[in-house]
């Protein structure tokens, strides 16, 4: 053991840290300053003339080109049936900024007038009701900050062999914003919910007019009518002018533009929920309605693309989420799972919501494998590949939400393995 | 009283409803439904074409080009001394989209070659030490919820007469972000404080050299070297590289393109702490380090420019926040002060943080005066403009929290008054 590993408490294989510690003392990554450069005659060229003007909206700086959605890409004779992801591993806290949240849409963005678009509600009430924006403002509005993740994430990671990807790449369609608009349960209850009613169906108004259905249960809990993402309406890419938000549930459940909700019976087996979003297992048979996100998590710094320097003390960063409620407790492995040591979670852990974790490692400059299990308040824990994959039938890939693994070489590149 | 009032339980003067009815019921606002729209029959035209690819980055909607930041304006004969204003009274929830964050530049916003920068800390220090973005980004990382405002926010409400102009024309030097970065405490672990020393001076590297004095202990609370905000990198005009922040302090100490820290034993007296930013009163002595910023609450709408239609039931929405920590209460009136009621606040109330606040109120389609009332969790209760401009040498604008009163006439057009 070395006179470094000695002055730190080791809480897992492999160079993890202590929690504690973590928050007790730095990386020792600075350094030393020379005595000039704390003085001013080393002033850099931007202190000696005057800076740029305000204006009315702040542009993020060329220097940050790189981070942009990525993988952006339509089915062939499409020009909007497919999807783009975001670059989480240039990314950190919990908010994904709007320009940045992921996409997945059918038949592209819809260009919509908002002073021409209504959501009607009918079907099983007593009073079919249409909304406008301006008859939805004076409703009673909540905001809360949430996930929002693609059913189909993740969804590559069921071939045989890892894919050699980044982590945005592979797991990039999930996000996280602060939701706002109008509880769906006030806009019912004014409708007038007839007896019998047991599901609603969601429409879209986008070429593909998508359609999901919806038990009326979670619709009636916290099913809301997004106007507002990080305090600002809506943006086209992500539903303009209106949208559903469905806390925890799968992405494609969230209907864009919504347009139309009919309450009904039974679910209306639209071509969303049965060509699609379904799992097969091998035997044959298809699970239709796996509505909630499973717990997950992901090691995003370090991660392909992000290249280690010399050995020494990195933060291990990543994000957690589950569509049953808050993270309890993030798990990190350097060694490939034989050992495991707790993250530090950042101090306001919300439900549903992307939970940042951070674990100090101390790499040796040696082979690491680095892993994160991530465990919910209802006591779910992240899966193995193989409890993922087990009863699947081939090239079912939705749902995917097994603990990821980054190989570390001795240069400090990481890369997909599965572990 | 007339038979719609009966149905409601009012909980103040002038229409405010009971916050549990606001969250039991609809306003009635909606329109009945026509039958046929239901259907499909008047498809809007944006179904009918396949709709726009996606994209590398999601902009607003051409129809949200009103919502941008306003009173761009500088110093005549600078290009950089000057300001511009969240426009929150198009915002909702409490994050603030970073290219809508306010602005306040002392000598505009420096062209930062962030591989060229470096932090500096330095004085009482036993290894003076220089961090760079690489040796940043391997040091525990924090992220939070967190307003900023700038001291001078709402200094126009000073004047004897009310100013007629918007909440962001007069409020808008107030935003929130997650911000996210290094805690400054274990910078200064690392380089070793050296007894007597009690305070800091923080410079940016900008063309002013903005700097500012900051006690000790503060720093060793809660201070971070923020590197992000919102999930993204710091944009150039919130300090792109890298700022100091110092939660629910006033603006202009989170020192923006943070350029050095040095530790000393008594405040500097910077240009920047006592020509600006003290408190003169009106025995001619001025106070000169006046940090928390004071708990503080705005109606966002209705507000000036947000004309309401029709008499009946509307959203009252604003937001709250106190430099000492969590918002505790917030109360809203709609006869000028003569009753209050409590209004409701969003699900997770952050400290140092906007919180969104909301009622419900019927209004009768008469005169009104609106105000809201906030109460931290330290206790401290918004005081009235009376209460703000006692004892204060005129011209004398920075710290202004009073009440906020919109008068609402029959034309639903609201004002600024002082009530």
């Amino acid at each position: 053991m070395s006179q470094f590993d000695a002055d730190f408490e080791l809480a897992a294989g492999n160079g993890l840290m202590d929690r504690r510690f973590f928050f007790r003392a730095g990386a020792a990554a600075s350094t030393l300053l020379m005595a000039a450069s704390a003085g001013g005659e080393d002033r850099p060229p931007w202190t000696r003339v005057p800076g740029a003007a305000m204006s009315e909206k702040g542009d993020p700086s060329p220097f940050e080109g790189h981070v942009k959605r990525i993988n952006v890409s339509s089915r062939p004779g499409t020009t909007g049936s497919g999807s783009s992801r975001s670059p989480l591993e240039h990314l950190d806290g919990v908010i994904t900024p709007s320009r940045l949240h992921f996409e997945r849409h059918h038949s592209g963005i819809p260009d919509i007038d908002p002073d021409q678009h209504r959501l009607a509600i009918h079907g099983l009430v007593e009073r079919p009701l249409a909304f406008d924006l301006d008859t939805l403002a004076r409703y009673p509005t909540v905001s809360r900050i949430q996930f929002l993740e693609c059913s189909g994430n993740s969804g590559g990671l069921i071939a045989p062999n890892p894919m050699q990807a980044t982590a945005s790449q592979i797991h990039g369609l999930v996000s996280a914003s602060e939701w706002g608009g109008v509880p769906l349960k006030l806009l019912l209850d004014e409708a007038g919910i007839k007896p019998g009613a047991k599901w609603i169906v969601a429409d879209g108004a986008d070429a593909a007019m998508m359609s999901r259905s919806v038990p009326l249960d979670k619709i009636l809990d916290d099913a809301i009518v997004a106007l507002y993402q990080n305090g600002e309406r809506l943006r086209p890419s992500n539903g303009y002018p209106m949208r559903l938000f469905l806390p925890g549930w799968e992405g494609n459940m969230s209907v864009k533009w919504l347009r139309s909700i009919k309450v009904t019976a039974t679910p209306s087996m639209t071509k969303d929920e049965t060509s699609k979003y379904s799992d097969l297992g091998d035997d044959g048979i298809a699970t239709l309605f796996s509505f909630p996100m499973g717990v997950k998590s992901l090691i995003t710094s370090p991660s392909p693309g992000l290249a280690l320097g010399a050995a020494g003390i990195y933060q291990i960063s990543g994000i957690a989420w589950s569509g049953s409620g808050r993270i309890r407790r993030v798990e990190i492995s350097a060694d490939g799972g034989k050992s495991w040591a707790d993250a530090a979670l950042d101090e306001h852990v919300l439900p549903k919501c992307l939970t940042r974790f951070r674990s100090a490692w101390h790499w040796d400059g040696g082979p690491a494998v680095l892993m994160s299990r991530a465990i919910d308040e209802a006591g779910n824990v992240q899966p193995t590949r193989d409890e993922v994959l087990a009863n699947r039938a081939s090239n079912t890939f939705y749902h995917y939400n097994a603990i990821q693994a980054w190989a570390v070489d001795k240069d400090g590149e990481s890369r997909n393995v599965y572990a």
